[in-house]
């Protein structure tokens, strides 16, 4: 079987995982009627593509809070990577560092982000973490990643609780035994179970700022309201995000959120989307939108399910490839001459 | 099999109870349009979720004419309860006592309002009744019902004839001869093949108002001029109702009609809603809108098919944990804080 | 097999017909995307039901040109009856006259006018004519119309050339040799291949209008323009028609086209619709959108194939249920009451 | 099997072609959204049909670029033409010249154009050139076009990269052995895996201007903005398309572009439509929205594969019934007739 676009690795990963591993990585929230209006936002989505501009050379290198990258799309934190593949988060920090672009490492790693870092020491990381109840947990995960040197921290926001995936109810969902979250082990058990504190506010924003001196990243930001409070609040960076839709259903998919989100932003501080993206057309239209970057979830496992840190490159492959393609047919031979006037809504 | 959610019950009940009790449970008039778009109307309509508010202690109690309830989501009256279960009524009393929210028993119950109150003493009990030609069969059930503790009246004005349910005709429905309409014995009998009195107008709320201290409510209110019909003639509340889809077909969702009475209404009574309510975010959607309350139908007749008061309770609980989670995901704490700032049309 | 709504006849129709007869009346031309908007679009309207109003007293009567029928409903005129039933189209004269409404009369008719006529001698008929080439035909046609009592000339404009039916091309469609065009037999051998006269203009209007009293009405108008034209050139009635989808695909569905041509007309003769009445709720809708009344194509023909002159007064009198019914369950008791604050167009 | 409409031509070819050269006859880019968008977004217009006009004597003749055709449907270029048939080009240019229309002969042709030309010395041919990085090829091209009587140069310029077509990925796509790029023969072998230059541009429009006395059109315009740089750059006509949605997916259907392509030229150039004609309403819906005259691709190749040059005029033909039929019906006797009032956008 040629793979040939990301819908090949989809079709290979639901093939050949386990049952269980394959509907929790799919899962939605209720009737995943956002995890599915996701992709189906960017098809009503039209380009208006310019002819005769010289594209000979192309230039699809950008740069996140000052870090280059070969291409505007990086690895979304995702949990549980041994479940698509044994060597897990290592084999994603692998592909994410050969292919020259950001890996997001989950606090729910089934690596250590000691291991993650020693993986691919000199890639470009970023650590998404929770702020748990008890807030050492937090605490000594924000030193250690800052230590690893990771490069900022993503704060999640959008998992006060956890959304209900049906089939991840009905399968009974759990870790299989030999498979640890490394990155809780010992004194955190605890957090296994329950993420995130509900009690959580914007004030905590500021406790996590005099933690580190890391840029912070805000993850799941889904309104202009939400936007301006993160930029008051000093974050450095929004990941627009409705957590692949798998926390509150029929929110709107990310892609439609982003234009209101920019809008609000006004250049302030960097926005990045995730959700949705198949195919590096898709790359185009959020950064035509004012995204600065788009990160991965689910075709980043499929790529590990197909051959680990082979495949994910072979994912990111793809898409660098046709994101490249996209550009030059629609007229632009570098990121910077990507911007609204290429695209438009379609009626239908 | 696991009892995950609303359609799990759905496929039980579809699955278990006699062909002719399902039709007319599930059953629409004429093309079933409408009936089908008091579900699809529900998503069409988008959240827009707030993050990082405190939402570690939730409380999702209301009040509906000043009593509290557990959560705003009661039992909307329907007819035949012993087609789904065999103690009929008496099961739907119990559980809703049992929840802690409210039931409209329907004057076509199989079971008789004494019974009813007996099941459930200190439940909070609603009682719905049609005008009949014969006024003495209201006034008599007005009675019964203020006696008994039932403690609001609830007017249907939508079946002035029956509507015309196709497999009904089809399947010849009838109510199987050890089943009675137990509040319609002896001098009442004539009232059972034809419910209301087609020359019923608004005159006759005075008079029903004439006969009872008890709070009167107007169910199957579609328009904003009917809305302000009904204050100006003294109701205590609206339901918003289309009769789940059973009347007259191609009337608009009740989720779509909620805006324009709401509007209407501006607060002088308190305006429910029912029809289409299939998960907990729909009750959130609901309330966001303007109403204070949803009730239920053919779910709760699932919830009876599949064992009777206990099943009720499992779909009354899934309800209820599904709206609380709802309602934490988009940053709500508690029913005050519910409103139209948190949804929105979706542009498809 | 219960007849319990329109769909039951067709359903019908389609089993036991020849194949070509049946492709013949279901033939759309093209694509049929116009033959079968004509019914999606009804589905697109919504209705405004007003309730607490008195309908126990229905009168579903109305007047066209004058004269009154049961229920605002007569029969279009289609070709060949008698590919549906042996008696063909002196049953439809026959059925007409027992429910007491109007019968259009095709000049493809597979019985003469004058058996038509005998058929049902005090019966409301109207006769339909195309102006052939040779003008003598129309002109003897108008004369033995007028002459046997049929009481309006229906003047079908939308037919310069036949429409292209694909499956009537495929089954080589031709009426089987036992059947005649009995209206244009002996020297009229020549129309039977080619029915109108693509030369036709708006000054034939007024050649007709000096050959007859007779009312004449324009049938095939979808456009403000052509209703303007025809009010001018002293028409006494329109008939909003696309020919059942089976000229020009493509066109507006007649309800949409309708509300054009009642604005244009502003009143000052009357107008009609046919094309994809289905229940009574249809002719509810058609009528606030200001049509005097409709006219049925195909469900004749279906309830002739069920059964002649009995199928096709089971049709009729389905229909009038359903539309006394929908009117009653609208707030409406008698046709004055129905106008267009009655319906909205569908978001969707 | 009777060859009433394109669609049955399309059956055939995809029925009897080797799957190799079907697929790469249908293949869109990527998704293939804007390859079946071309064919639906003409299902979304509606026509406004005027009636009781003289269409007795049609006339449906037109002229592009000052040459009278037949009707205003050509042949649009399309490469490797043996793969439908053994003759290739030249039965196509047979077929072309027989029903007195346009054929614009492909660069990526199986027959020298010295061959297309002698297989229809005075029909009327247009030359398809990309600009090849290699001027030579191109400046080579047009001298040959020009002293072989093709009567204009058609400029592709959405080709700077080949678009992603991922059937053709998978199969492993190329010509078979013993077919020939004969255009490209010999010094030009280079060519012929890619096609442009990525780094043409606007001003390569006046050196290709310096090259010929051939009035020179561009084909693959969308926007607005580029079919001003067009005139601005003095071509004669101009294309619009997007080459089939074989190029950048998600691209705006063409007949929607039409619209705002035609807005900015107002007339100051010829403007042409390709993609999704597949009936004579078709072509009427693009001239009425200003469309001079409109190209078919894949239904010539199906034509092609049907009957080779017999087949294609078969296409043609009933092309060319359809459009004059729907011309008529619409009320229109002659070309000039067609304008923006006869065409609305349907709702849906």
């Amino acid at each position: 079987m040629a793979m040939v676009c990301l819908s090949d690795f989809e079709a290979y990963a639901k093939k050949y995982l386990p049952k269980m591993a394959w509907d929790y990585f799919a899962a939605g929230a209720d009737d995943c009627i956002t995890r599915d209006e996701n992709i189906l936002a960017y098809k009503r989505i039209r380009f208006r593509p310019r002819m005769l501009r010289d594209v000979s050379v192309m230039d699809i290198r950008t740069k996140i809070l000052g870090s280059e990258i070969s291409f505007p799309v990086g690895i979304a934190p995702t949990g549980f990577h041994q479940l698509a593949w044994p060597d897990g988060e290592k084999s994603t920090a692998r592909a994410a560092r050969a292919m020259n672009t950001c890996y997001i490492a989950s606090t729910y790693s089934t690596s250590a982000l000691e291991e993650i870092s020693a993986a691919a020491p000199d890639g470009l990381r970023w650590f998404q973490l929770y702020i748990h109840r008890n807030r050492a947990v937090p605490q000594q995960l924000v030193q250690r990643a800052e230590a690893l040197g990771f490069q900022a921290l993503v704060l999640s926001v959008d998992l006060a609780y956890t959304g209900k995936r049906r089939d991840d109810v009905r399968n009974g969902f759990r870790l299989p035994p030999h498979m640890k979250l490394k990155n809780l082990e010992g004194a955190f058990e605890v957090c296994k179970t329950s993420p995130g504190d509900p009690s959580v506010s914007w004030n905590d924003i500021y406790w996590l700022r005099s933690l580190t001196r890391l840029p912070i990243i805000i993850k799941g930001i889904l309104t202009r309201e939400d936007a301006e409070l993160a930029v008051r609040h000093g974050v450095q960076g929004i990941i627009v995000s409705n957590h692949g839709g798998r926390q509150l259903d029929e929110v709107p998919a990310t892609i439609d959120a982003l234009v209101e989100v920019v809008e609000a932003v006004r250049g302030r501080v960097e926005v990045y989307v995730d959700g949705g993206i198949r195919k590096g057309s898709d790359v185009l239209k959020a950064l035509a939108l004012g995204a600065k970057c788009v990160f991965i979830g689910r075709p980043a496992l499929w790529g590990l399910a197909y051959k680990g840190e082979e495949g994910l490159q072979d994912v990111l492959r793809i898409l660098q490839d046709e994101f490249r393609l996209s550009m030059a047919l629609a007229g632009c031979a570098n990121i910077s001459e990507i911007g609204p006037h290429l695209v438009q809504f379609s009626k239908l």
